[in-house]
């Protein structure tokens, strides 16, 4: 079978996109069959017990999941109010849409979130309530606790980056200060029945890392955030009514986060319906159905880009030799993201950086294709979600007056690629899975 | 099964080492029948055909590659020299062997490689050349073409490495000046036979590329040599009798090195008996009769360990999460050379810090093991080949004190694994085919 590279490879990124469009995702987990039976996944709801149909959430991608679900549920939603990032709304016919910062939180991002508290008041047993999550969920419901204000949150925040907290450190911290975070928006939905529906853009799709794990339990204690901020030394440096709270809730004074095994977590289901790992499977199946010999090698890619990009052209080099770790035809899928450090002063971003990489480490190889995207269909701050590379591009590009080494030490790939008509170009996709790489030999 | 997950590393580990023996690697390619028929791979030679058998070659496993052919041919080995590196000499019974330096050449370089053309001017039709390559066989092999010296080649390949110009540069002209590279080697053995045995201590096994390719066809030609001379600007920084010499060469007055499809080489056969690919294959052989699902994922790696450490964590981490790309047990088995920017100032080598840093992403998972080990048997300028680490690595750690980052911030791998008893030590194992990964997930 004779390969088009570039088709292929087009087909199979769009395919991972198309598992990741929020209409899609929404669609592919959540049914509603003429008996009024709503099923997620495999579980199911009987519409007809259920008074009110409630939606909430926050998101980057809030405002297609809900329409999407508009689509689905119709007038059966009874009303609904969720945030997206300025620029990132649609119109919707029964849910409410408030624009917010993002991602430094402000006080529309406050006033939604109070809006979707209040909303979660009048939840009863007959209520089925949806929360949509998608990255950027947490920046965009920055309500702490009662007492604290948005900026002494934000202070928290800054101490603890300042003094090398890790994320997972900041994140015990956050969740407890917050008044949705760490399952806080679960308790609020009870006795209502809570159904998550969450597009993942972390790295190992941790249900109580995506923003902040609002809907699911909480490990992390008082005792734990005490401890953070005595070892980093901080009782000084946040502001004392956010240490005061902390006291409070290590003397049984302030309420803990709901911990795994409350009885409100019977009456709900989180479900990731979009990630890095549902967007590779399914660009393994478009592979596979090219008739590649298709391999998932990680959704956990991190790293700097060039080293990254060097173990992914060993790969490649590998199967030329020896058909390891797949035969020819062969399609290596990863996903995740990595981190370019800024040498020089050009234009691009982690997926341009990594194809231009890995051009240079395939300059002279026949019958191999790179591509690597960001699902968002935005890399770095251009109009290009990525870009192609061919064994071929290094010499077209020198045939141009192009130097691929020169453009990579000046972190340029944006202006590299425009100039070999190589990029991709997808137009922003309103999703977010992080980067899908595909990498073909045939 | 119940897999004992150090046991079995080292097990696939060792499996590894064993392929790249050279006494092992010499008899699985060299048989000789009792009719008197010697096979090299497949290709077969009636020793009564020939009147002299001549084993020449350098390189820091030569010695136990000649003690293997000795033991293998005894007293039908006519004569013989080899060169190997100061301190890797072995006794032996009809091969002379020289011991000089490496990495820096010297005058015993010089002469033993000297002696070995003197013996190759004997050789005719009825001669059986053995040629042993193995790591350092470039600079164990420093003789110049008549009328250079020592110092000469050596200005000129400071010249090259100062201007930035590529490996593959720096050996083009290598070649051109040298009197036994870039085939030049075969062309002395001709018209006798020749056959190389090759133990490969670079990435991909280019044939050319091993010690400068001394008895394979080389492409380059003067044209190129002066082609680089000009591109670097290097007419005055090389010394004038070199760039006289490549002008001569331009001209057709000094013969070029031969080419592919030059008859000296229907008389010669290179075979490589040891490689990271051989042992690989051997390591994946061992790791699937121990019942995992082993898979080969690059010889080629190359790039800054603590990144390449987090591409192959992202791989441990993506079995656990789905079984991609091969399903629990898995055995991911990788070859090639890292590197360490230092930072501090500790004791270790690429091996160790590679664990190191895999141990600090890989904490607190359960049913790991992560190996990484110099098949030279020396990881840096320590006493270990390299160190296990597992999930509770990073915890063993802390409970005696140690960090793991600053351990690795310090770059003092060796002296963290030594504490906890961690290290791999093989001893020195006269071969190098670089080193050899090994990640099992149960």
């Amino acid at each position: 079978m004779k390969h088009d590279l570039r088709r292929d490879a087009r087909e199979i990124f769009n395919a991972g996109l198309k598992a990741a469009d929020p209409n899609q995702a929404v669609n592919r987990s959540v049914k509603v069959d003429a008996q009024g039976v709503l099923t997620v996944n495999d579980r199911a709801y009987e519409l007809e017990h259920y008074n009110r149909i409630l939606v909430v959430g926050a998101g980057k991608a809030s405002a297609p999941m809900a329409a999407a679900l508009e689509d689905l549920l119709g007038s059966q939603i009874t009303e609904g109010t969720i945030t997206t990032k300025y620029g990132h709304g649609l119109p919707l016919r029964v849910i409410t849409l408030t624009e917010a910062g993002h991602p430094v939180p402000d006080k529309k991002g406050y006033a939604g979130t109070e809006h979707i508290l209040k909303l979660l008041e009048r939840a009863d047993e007959h209520t089925l309530v949806f929360c949509l999550i998608s990255g950027g969920g947490s920046a965009l419901m920055p309500l702490p606790v009662s007492g604290l204000t948005l900026e002494d949150k934000q202070k928290t925040t800054q101490a603890l980056l300042e003094c090398g907290a890790t994320i997972h450190e900041i994140n015990t911290i956050r969740k407890h200060i917050s008044a949705v975070k760490g399952g806080k928006l679960a308790k609020a939905a009870y006795p209502g029945t809570l159904v998550t529906l969450i597009l993942s853009d972390v790295i190992g799709d941790d249900l109580d890392v995506i923003a902040s794990g609002p809907t699911v339990p909480d490990r992390s204690t008082y005792a734990d955030c005490m401890e953070i901020i005595n070892k980093y030394d901080l009782v000084d440096k946040v502001p004392p009514v956010v240490s005061t709270y902390i006291e409070r809730g290590c003397s049984g004074i302030e309420s803990e986060t709901p911990k795994p095994g409350d009885p409100i977590f019977d009456k709900t289901q989180a479900v990731i319906i979009g990630s890095a790992g549902l967007s590779m499977s399914a660009a393994k199946s478009k592979a596979d159905t090219l008739g590649y010999n298709a391999l998932i090698l990680s959704s956990f890619i991190e790293g700097e880009t060039r080293d990254v990009a060097g173990v992914h052209t060993a790969i490649i080099k590998e199967i030329l030799k020896s058909g390891n770790p797949v035969n020819k035809p062969a399609c290596i899928i990863s996903g995740g993201e990595t981190t370019v450090t800024i040498h020089g002063s050009g234009l691009g971003g982690r997926n341009m950086e990594f194809v231009l990489a890995a051009a240079i480490e395939i300059n002279g190889l026949d019958d191999i294709l790179v591509l690597s995207g960001g699902t968002d269909g935005t890399d770095g701050p251009t109009d290009a979600a990525g870009a192609y590379a061919e064994g071929s591009t290094v010499k077209r590009a020198l045939e141009q007056g192009l130097s691929a080494r020169e453009y990579l030490r000046n972190n340029d790939s944006y202006h590299f690629f425009e100039a070999l008509g190589d990029l991709v170009k997808t137009g922003p996709t309103m999703t977010n899975v992080m980067d899908l790489r595909i990498l073909l030999v045939v």
